[in-house]
């Protein structure tokens, strides 16, 4: 299937021309996102909170601390809300209306499912090659403790869609021929240059996949 | 008062001290902010969705179309939970467990009242302002149409606390011999070239506030 079911949870109701559902789509989206914003409903009340998000094939995951009561909530399957967002740039119009911003993001609805066994070694791991490709064969191997402090919760991609904002601003028929200038202002998310934890015993060089690193 | 109260909905439970609960850093995280997540309940399930957020004085706003369901929900006056997130780098430890991001986030609890009448034109052009301080010397004035078909809601600061996470990895103590890099990758979101609407008449010098435009 190469798109994703448009339910009525996830049309998208305000400038339904922005929305895709197309998996492809939505996969490098949610692959080129550092972090997510989940949103959850603890007694009756709305929370987000900002964390790490890595996807594998048509799952994505959040993970955390065994004590954190975001994970607690989410690892019991409780109804959460998850987003993606990135910010291209400003749109900037001949009015105040119709200025807007540039962004790609995806929502995703569902119901979380803790991962256990092998797989959460596994899910750990793509945690930090997510962060930076080829970091996971240098550093120390995860151990036993550390398994069981942290919770990695699985959601399936099912109730999914992005919205998609790009190009120049869109201003009414008769503003057009005003004297303002119009266009737009892009955005980068870029790295700088690697620091060294001033802690470092030996001098050691800085890894390749840090100077070459990229953001897409 | 320099600080926000520290309640039992603001107090930060996962790393304590990671938390700040003081006025002026959570004023510039937001002033610094482009977007903001919205959490909202809907028939009893969470929906996040990202949006321009604007803060005057000790009041944030959010605005939108009359017709979204977001900005009807809370113009009810429904609770809300608001999140200014800024993803400041990668912290790169020894092992994949103490791999960490360096962040400066603010949550915001509240619920909104909608702002009318010679308010709601003053932060419409607020909104202008902080996307691009200067811009709305430039623009065609908002008209009775376009103020009609906004809404803005208004929250107050008072329920709120941000959380921030910076410099180099904090390793386990016996890990400080291993022979692995560690550090920091740092991000900036990085304002490009301005580009020409396509479609504009006439020939227009990017503005000033435009070629000198800087990201805190």
């Amino acid at each position: 299937m190469k798109k994703f079911p448009r339910t009525e949870k996830t049309r998208i109701r305000r400038l339904p021309k922005r929305g895709s559902y197309d998996r492809d789509t939505i996969y490098a989206l949610i692959d080129e996102a550092l972090i997510c914003h989940v949103g959850f409903i603890v007694d009756a009340e709305p929370h987000v909170i900002p964390t790490a998000i890595a996807r594998l094939n048509n799952d994505i995951y959040l993970h955390g601390s065994r004590l954190s009561r975001m994970l607690k909530h989410l690892a019991e399957g409780k109804d959460a809300c998850i987003v993606v967002t990135h910010l291209d740039g400003l749109v900037l119009a001949r009015s105040g209306f119709h200025h807007s911003m540039n962004y790609r993001s995806v929502v995703i609805y569902g119901n979380g499912v803790p991962v256990t066994g092998r797989d959460k070694r596994e899910i750990l791991d793509l945690f930090v090659e997510r962060l930076v490709p080829g970091r996971t064969t240098d550093i120390r191997a995860i151990n036993r403790k550390e398994l069981n402090a942290t919770t990695v919760v699985k959601f399936e991609l099912d109730q999914v869609s992005a919205k998609i904002r790009c190009g120049p601003p869109v201003d009414d028929a008769e503003d057009y021929d005003l004297p303002i200038w119009a266009g737009e202002l892009p955005f980068t998310l870029q790295a700088g240059k690697p620091r060294n934890d001033p802690a470092m015993r030996q001098k050691l060089p800085v890894p390749s996949y840090l100077t070459r690193y990229k953001r897409k």
